[in-house]
């Protein structure tokens, strides 16, 4: 992705070979900070704190953290210890301990002064391999956005609605969800986001407002209480969305409010999409209705993160003191009211069959 | 309503019989403060700076800002320019220029002596008949949350959602949505709210949240999102809301993401109620589609307000600098997703059969 005409991806070996820099995700929108992670507990501080976060994305900077732990010491104890601490810093991410162990099986069986080497490498191929994979789906969903194009008169925008962020900030370049939108527009198909700000943790409006911005796609925040609305007059003509599991009859797990979108979506003729690598598909899960939800701190839905008027960084409470509230992170959207799952292989009807299609080497 | 114990009116006449107090809303939550208007042009900012908010209270405040004017003079002068002073506050605000007209008609052919005394009286009255209403909706809607309860085992909480704040801030005493809720709560039935936030301007997390907490109702506030996830897991017995506009047949104008709760309950069996006094129907009206919506300051998008940790209320912008942003800030729910409206005069199906059964006075 661009960031005023410059291309990044969201993790990069640096100048030196040897230390890695990253975008501190912590501080976006409100400022563009670059941060070098120096060693393992520079990678595991910045797991920990969320300055990189999204699935695919952490799985590749826990594998740079343990190519810098081994080239600080590669014996086998370092490298059980580096895998262990690196592990607990987010105990729920799937992606994580993938990551690690992805790295362990192949520097294993080699000598301790190689090991440094073929695990940045590892590092490296994985970073390359979630890029092919994100611009695989964004061909795959970019031919859905040029068909709607097709269809309105010549010039007038796609309009496409998304949840979160699941976008290029969440991957190491273009996204899941957003890799169709920026493949499209890169094609010069003329694309207009509607972003739902995503409370209550506002990534829409904090990571994909500004992610958008930074590439030039035209874009309009809205409340997440809008998009119905929208829906009823028209005024979008795919919604798109990402998903932190999906089970293989196509019910889709993903950030809370989800499911009342894709019930506008059905209500209103719109088609709904998921973009997912195959790696979110939860093979061994027939039902959605199992996935258990995390129940996340009521911080989060009483307070708000912004710049005051002199720039600096605050946190606001914006209900009475001693309010209750909970916080459910995920929703799930049944299978019935999503149109297809746009995946790096093509695009399948959410449902069994549609995804045995693609994967046949999963079919039951 | 009760706060810290103590009832309180959102306006009544103070101690000296002349000057008019109110509850400063834009205070809450984060402080209660009480003001008083002296004068008419104290009512006219207080309209204007939204100290006072929610239709029937707006028409209450105007007419008793009339008979501040008409204690300081009384002549048709006075009395024409204390009017036209007052509409000009709030331009699209239907009851506003009510309540003025119903005080109007009632002093004018009064001769001056007589008419600050008649306007306090008429204000006063619009009040009590406000309280009323009230009560009325809140009997019959507290007999649906009564018959939830009486279906669920002894003592377990009647799960309500609410959008907003159709509330007792909003009115005079106890509100539309809310009326049924307090009804209940203050006949003992166990009741549990789930207060939506309600992006962008938090009516919910500011003023739904404070009433309740003020008047002792479990309650719990969550982002916009939850609510369809809570219906799924059976979290949700009934819903009601409050309405700005009913069409005769039953379609319903209420704030932005109404229409996405309306879908979800209807999803998962969830009744969806509206509570609205007549004056809130418009009976010139079939479709609901026909309905203009409001296109509100992007700011209110952009920005929240809250408290900072030394209790300063602040406000931040939480996007991008110089992020587009749209705000539509009403939506409207068809009939056919509305279990039922609550009236003055008993519950009625959503459409025009039931709404004319009980208003046979402007059955077609």
């Amino acid at each position: 992705m661009n960031i005023n005409g410059r291309h990044y991806r969201t993790i990069w070996l640096a100048d030196d070979g040897a230390t890695v820099e990253i975008i501190d995700q912590t501080k976006l929108p409100h400022a563009l900070e670059i941060v070098r992670l120096r060693d393992v507990s520079d990678a595991a501080r910045a797991i920990k704190t969320m300055q990189v976060r999204g699935a695919p994305l952490i799985g590749v900077a826990a594998a740079y953290g343990l190519a810098l732990a081994l080239r600080a010491d590669a014996s086998d104890g370092a490298m059980a210890s580096a895998i262990e601490m690196l592990s607990a810093q987010r105990p729920t991410a799937v992606n994580l301990r993938w990551g690690l162990e992805e790295v362990r099986r192949a520097v294993a069986p080699l000598g301790p002064d190689q090991r440094a080497t073929a695990a940045y490498a590892m590092a490296a191929g994985m970073a390359d391999a979630d890029v092919e994979t994100c611009r695989r789906m964004g061909e795959h969903g970019a031919a859905l956005i040029q068909a709607i194009a097709t269809r309105k008169p010549k010039g007038t925008p796609v309009n496409i609605l998304t949840h979160c962020n699941a976008g290029w900030l969440a991957c190491v370049d273009i996204g899941t969800a957003t890799g169709p939108i920026y493949t499209a527009h890169d094609a010069g198909i003329p694309v207009h986001v509607w972003v739902d700000e995503t409370r209550p943790r506002n990534q829409g409006a904090a990571l994909t407002a500004f992610e958008l911005g930074a590439h030039g796609v035209p874009h309009t925040l809205i409340a997440d209480n809008a998009g119905g609305h929208l829906m009823q007059h028209g005024k979008v003509d795919i919604c798109i969305v990402g998903t932190d599991r999906t089970t293989r009859s196509g019910d889709v797990a993903n950030k809370i409010g989800t499911y009342l979108k894709a019930l506008a979506a059905h209500d209103n003729g719109v088609p709904f999409y998921v973009a997912l690598p195959h790696s979110t598909i939860d093979w061994g899960l027939d039902d959605g209705r199992a996935i258990e939800i995390e129940e996340r701190n009521a911080g989060e839905v009483l307070q708000m993160t912004g710049r005051l008027a002199d720039g600096t960084v605050a946190v606001v409470e914006i209900a009475p003191p001693g309010t209750p509230a909970a916080n459910p992170a995920f929703d799930v959207t049944p299978a019935r009211l999503v149109t297809g799952l746009i995946t790096e292989r093509g695009v399948a009807p959410a449902s069994a069959e549609g995804l045995a299609a693609l994967y046949p080497e999963h079919a039951r």
